[in-house]
């Protein structure tokens, strides 16, 4: 009899189905049934690769880390929640003590736990704990769906906040992937003038631009300069604001290129060690890069957004499947399939997006 | 008979002495006595290959643009200066109207005409005229020779002023030549509680040290990694703040490894085209890495600095030179002798610093 | 006949319709047949009293600073601009020169000359010249009615700019008036959550909410303590940001009660020469609060808000005058009918918004 | 035989030496064996008064809020002290969970508990438990007394911090006071250019014209607006910052007239309920007036600019006690005797500074 089926992997493409005990919470923590768990990029990387830059799968690490659930358990202490709250889960577990904790900055955390980055267990589970304070409400017009998009969302939004995206803003976002699609919607909901969207891909443009995207630019090996120049093109000046997502070297230059004098590059983690980089032009036009690998304080930001109606994030779920048949699902998601794929962690099978 | 005996460069390797005549100051301009003009890397690079970047030295152009001077006339509508003012002059000419220029930056300014940056000619000359609102007067306790270096001083704070280096602050500069030296007195004024400068030079270093870094790290071929080791066991600890003045790529790569995290990195001027830079580091740090060129708005500061005895500048000045023997005075820069050698404008020859 | 028909303030109560010359552009100046004006309280009250503050008439002033126009002639050097476009003009003529201008901020310009404000001469007659850097092309889906709210709007884009208003805010607006109402819109354009409006007339708050408040709360004579109780309430928390537009001493203890630690008030200009504030509770929340009278730098963004429709401005349009009709269009402004009352400066009674 | 002697509170002007068990540190803390504990004007207050604000003594509390000692245990997990470490003590025990201490802002955690304010008791004792990551390694160079100067210290150096006081900033210091003194010596830490020092005491301010102060003004009964006006002409020009220390009235009046357009007013801890403030004065120049009561990370600063000799705090201790005269020591502090009076905790009665 299944207690806690849970989603693991037990190193590279050896993922399984097994079965844990229930966890009980601690101090400060509740216990939640989990409903909805996302499917994102870094995932398949364990799976297929067995670490990412210097995170390495050494030991069994059940999955997934972009949850929502149901509050089944209070721990001690806990006020702010009760038994039956439907909720978003922030899947860090910072340190609370270091200078960046102390400082507000909770994402570089020195002994951060981020859930299914190894050695910490994530949430692709029938039940987890965590601390109440990572905890969010969803309001009743939210989904679990919507409420386990709220991780990546929460990406976008704090790429937006590192560029300091605000009204009126003309905005680059190099790459259409999902985490390029994410900075476009919260480019929009602080209330962005124009964003212009490069990707390799036409497809993918096509569709950022039914979800937004005013100007998209297909590129190909014309070079950055020259693609630069169709963007600004396109958007009638330079940009305010870049956010590179594409992890492509030609990306980050387009987007030195494309910006103004004293605006500002977002950089979004990074897959190579090194990169060429225009600096000289980044100097004459005294940009800001800014790097930004994880966000913090801004899962209700990121919530109130969906429940207000500023962002429709319904649009990117396209397919669902219940956490019995997760492997199948991870394997839509490695053959790049749809959008974003839910696994349904409930024991009754939410039919619900 | 002279008139306005001034230093053209004609060409590459082609500088000349001629006599141009006495300028008027139209509105809102002074009219100067050139005392003190320091001599700038940038100056031998014009002479000795005729262009810096996109800049292109087609006609004949006057040189300097580290001047100080007395104010001998004034055009119509200058009030807050008198003749007989000693004055230092920021050599920033902007168009007053473009949105950089409106939004206070402009360094960035569109059409901006820089002394002795072609088109534009520089101020080593008897007599100048400039808009009277970048001539800044200066305390009897300054002294020509030190308003020459304001201009020098004014991009080590802008680079400080771009990092926020600030009281307690760990700093790192890449580089100790003439732009690594002004950063260094910029960030003990803004009260950095310790700096330490890199390079490649022993002696530059030893000079710095003489001047108040508290440690210095000789660069070889260990590589990035390896230095910013280095730089952070003599810190005790990774640094707040990097201002890199090195224009070495290893430079930039050593900022971003030894800088904490969420810290800043200020990349001054630099000269390559593009630099191979380690991105995913400096995103995963969620640093800020800020372009600088030129600076803005600091002159009344850096003066200030000096006055009061913050930094003490005179220590800086090796080389004198009279205005007849300029030439000299330009070899011996492109030879690389001494700190800043200072050309001294007047008729009469002031001998004193 | 008729050359260029201006509305002339001439003393307290005392308004004329003069004919004066045809004025020619300057250098970087633009010549204007101006169309839509707004009427605002300060022109009421130059009107009615003769000064606000420290601003006296001493001489006949032509009136009217909410103006959009049609550019007519260009004066030497304008390239940015091209007879027959359709434009918004920024009442501003800073100096340019003086530090405030030189950092951006020529809102607080030391002889900023400001269109009828005494002694400056306003745009309310048919022939105006102007800057041409503060006049800004509109796109062809925004009318002269929408181009003469830019600068009302422009107010209340600087108010939240000051308040650095951003996407998922809870934001107090206090006072349902003119400036209210453009605060509310602004704030809704950055991204804010939920605004909560407070008014002593709900008949003003019932307008607000038609125009996007969420909720609005009537005050009485219950203290400010308690009105923050009851905006605390209807927002489900403490705000983050409060903008007080009232003029009233209970706004601004209202404001800072109902304001969440290390939030942010904004006053924009206010009234009496001093105001009783609960300082203590300012300063144990550590709060900021920023002072704000003039705006800059935003024109851009406004017409770009109006443009894309974040923001519907017609709505706001209740009252039409013509030129020769603009003392009718003063007394209604007078009577405070309406919301926004348009005088129509064309010579053919453009009768379209 | 006494084991924790601890000066204990027990009502209004009621203060008793009592002998406590010794506390043993939990998970995350350290035991420390005090060392000097510096008295504060709230101390006073709360032994006079049995409240300030709201907080009222209802139960015995242990005074002391300064501390220095040396670490004597370690609890469970405390790996960055050992036993024998010299430390300084940051009197915060913030709840590390609500949305304040998540972002950096743990002066304003909404469940903070702060020494010696009730209920929470403070460290005037022999033995005193502490978490780790609030207790601070003092460097060879910093004496006891020094280290429990930190304190006070921190608070000047926030409340600069918060004014964004830098590097040529003219700085107005209204009051005299023990406040208005580590302000003073912050401000110049930070580079300040010049600061003017305003006090109703001539004593106080020949005192700190000994400290540092460039120039102080003696306040009469000539009205804020005429203060100002001899501020800004012994300062030479308006200030950029001002920071309200003596939590008079007319000290925020006359900061407020005293600084620039768009300069900054600090406003620390004020008595008063309500304050009149002349508010259209800093709406029109656009004025930030920013509170302050608690400070937060800045332990490490404080302790650095102390070691490296850019404040001299030495200067500032007038009186020394032992733990066994404690009281002696509070009625001294109570008669508003010298600067700032350490009670010395040791058992063997340390006779250094």
């Amino acid at each position: 009899m299944t207690e806690n089926l849970s989603l693991v992997l037990f190193g590279i493409k050896d993922l399984r189905l097994v079965d844990n005990p229930i966890p009980e919470p601690g101090e400060g923590e509740v216990q939640l049934s989990i409903r909805s768990v996302g499917i994102c990029g870094s995932d398949v990387g364990y799976w297929q690769y067995g670490q990412i830059g210097s995170y390495v799968v050494n030991d069994p690490m059940v999955m997934g880390h972009e949850p929502s659930g149901v509050v089944t358990k209070l721990g001690a202490g806990v006020t702010q929640l009760k038994v039956g709250d439907r909720v978003a889960v922030e899947p860090s577990r910072p340190c609370r003590r270091c200078q960046f904790c102390k400082k507000g900055r909770y994402n570089v955390c020195e002994c951060l736990r981020y859930l299914a980055t190894p050695p910490t267990n994530g949430c692709l589970c029938r039940y987890f704990c965590h601390p109440a304070d990572f905890v969010f409400k969803l309001p009743d017009n939210v989904s679990f769906d919507e409420g386990a998009l709220v991780q990546p969302l929460a990406l976008g939004f704090f790429a937006c906040e590192r560029g300091d995206v605000s009204v009126g803003n003309y905005v680059l976002v190099s790459g259409a992937g999902p985490l390029g699609m994410v900075v476009l919607l919260a480019a929009k909901a602080r209330g962005a003038a124009k964003v212009c969207v490069t990707d390799i891909n036409q497809g993918r443009l096509d569709f950022v631009k039914s979800i937004g995207a005013d100007f998209t630019v297909l590129v190909g090996d014309e070079g950055a300069k020259e693609t630069s120049k169709r963007v600004v093109e396109a958007m009638g000046r330079e940009v305010d604001v870049s956010v590179e997502c594409s992890g492509h070297q030609s990306g980050v230059a387009n987007a030195i290129y494309s910006t103004r004098p004293t605006g500002t590059v977002v950089v979004v983690g990074f897959g190579g060690e090194t990169v060429e980089v225009p600096l000289v032009a980044a100097t004459l036009k005294q940009l800001d890069i800014r790097g930004m690998a994880r966000f913090c304080n801004n899962y209700d930001v990121v919530i109130e957004a969906i429940s207000s109606g500023k962002i429709n994030v319904k649009q990117l779920v396209t397919h669902r499947f219940s956490l019995e048949n997760a492997i199948e699902a991870y394997n839509t998601a490695r053959r790049r399939e749809g959008i974003k794929i839910i696994v349904d962690c409930s024991e009754s099978q939410d039919t619900t997006m």
